[in-house]
């Protein structure tokens, strides 16, 4: 049996017995000597490299995929017989580790602090005695009440972390009720939580139902203090109202690490909206622990056993 | 019986039977109708403020402190008989969550990051496909080798949250063993350790022992990918000697929230040292549950029970 791996990352995943793994350029055609292979991972692949794996691989069973999504491998065409499995879970620790990290900086002031250091400046307004909690401006983690808009692998993994910091964590997704010790609500209610939410942190795939969900009504409806973040996709902030939000200070800050078009057209406004933060799509991108996913659902493969994050097709 | 709170913050303590409390000027004499009181919370206190009190107040039987360092109230001259408890652990939240702040800052990049934005960049070397451990450069908790230096309250309060994003944790202090689940090394054996070490994090006091602690020799035996966190006090770190491994890339990045001298002069080099986040004492500077710990020490004293982190004198 023969599986091809791509070379866009470090792979060495224990293959079961009988399997060899090829490695091959994830940005060009399947090499015509390998269109035999069994299965076939992805990460960081070109369309025409799917495609032309969707085309020429004609004993394909088993499609691995490394990233959280999977609309690109869906559209390229497989035969309805060929597993698809995603990568979800790979990323859940590495976005949840930069959502952190994109939340403290803009609660602990990052920008302010950095240009106060290039201004030589040891300011007394960022430092010295503080108040615990300022009128109009969420300045800790402690007893912020945090809204983590789709509680997949990503807000389960993210939010004990918010919550050890103090914060008051609620879910909102399509499964209602505890998960992983946290509340989650329906969309309806998250609606009527707003005015009491300090943190909204959407983690959404785009979809038609995600699409500008973050827009006019619900940004008005947060309080002045809130502060808006996405890791999940760009499509799910409408950012012409986002920018209006925070140009009018309807919001206290907001940061992304989405964005809708990606890369961010250079000579858009959002570059420059005040109080935002905005990565370029740098929370994931490494997924972790790769190989056992591999090795596990080769030998699940085998074994005709469940495989791990297969997508219902 | 009379107790004296400072204008310096809001505090409400749940007072004792018998007890009434009036809020003075932290930055002037003790008034002299109030010099009879039985006990003084001291926040923000001017030299000024301490030293009248030390000199005016007759029936001081107790002083509250609520910094974590008491030395500039030691030094004032209280009587003998006037018990003195700092208010040691209420900045262990704060403090902690200003560190994770720097620390994600220096491993996610944020200043590049910022510096990116600002030039509508959207940078396909922050963002994209990532490595997930990169040769030379500490980009991700998961799996850094972590030592604080210094485990008391803070430590302890910091390591279970740096744990939690996967960071391996372990602590240096004068009680070896183990503490709250953590390892603790004396210095001599941490010492040995440093090449093994990608996060360095201070939260020692200002000290004969620790002055320049972390000088050339501790940052020559560090990795050149390390950081290194100063969240202690600003003597710890021999500034000259960090400027000079930031400038020669002896190490890969660090943060500090503390300074010597502080303010840090307008002139000082450290403003611009590559790779620095200086923040300008702003990690605690806010008790949390003062209130709390004011109540619970004047029933204690009411008791003659046990003062919580009452000061050996």
């Amino acid at each position: 049996m023969k599986l091809l791996l791509p070379n866009t990352m470090a792979l060495q995943p224990e293959l079961p017995p009988g399997w060899e793994s090829i490695t091959v350029d994830a940005d060009s055609d399947i090499p015509v000597e390998h269109a035999d292979a069994d299965a076939l991972v992805l990460w960081g692949a070109s369309d025409r490299h799917i495609r032309s794996a969707a085309e020429s691989m004609h004993k394909l069973r088993f499609v691995q995929a490394l990233s959280a999504g999977v609309d690109q491998i869906l559209a390229a065409g497989f035969g309805e017989d060929v597993i698809v499995a995603s990568g979800a879970g790979l990323h859940s620790r590495t976005v949840s580790e930069h959502t952190v990290a994109l939340v403290l900086a803009l609660v602990r002031r990052m920008p302010e602090m950095l240009t106060a250091q290039s201004d030589h400046n040891w300011s007394t307004d960022l430092g010295g005695l503080q108040e615990l909690h300022p009128q109009g401006r969420l300045t800790t983690l402690l007893d912020a009440r945090v809204l983590i808009w789709g509680f997949g692998e990503i807000g389960q993994t993210l939010a004990p972390l918010l919550a050890d910091f103090g914060a008051h964590v609620t879910g909102v997704g399509r499964s209602v009720g505890d998960r992983s010790g946290f509340a989650v609500l329906d969309n309806e209610t998250a609606m009527s939580r707003l005015p009491e939410t300090d943190l909204l942190i959407s983690t959404l795939p785009a979809s038609a139902s995600t699409q500008h969900l973050i827009g006019e009504s619900v940004l008005a409806a947060l309080p002045n203090h809130a502060l808006v973040v996405n890791v999940g996709r760009g499509a799910v902030v409408d950012q012409d109202a986002l920018q209006h939000a925070l140009t009018t200070k309807q919001i206290g800050g907001a940061a992304l690490d989405v964005a809708d078009p990606e890369p961010l057209p250079v000579d858009s406004p959002l570059w420059d909206a005040p109080g935002l933060i905005l990565t370029p799509h740098a929370a994931g991108g490494r997924p972790v622990e790769a190989d056992d996913r591999i090795a596990t659902n080769l030998r699940a493969l085998e074994a005709t056993a469940q495989i791990q994050h297969r997508v219902e097709r």
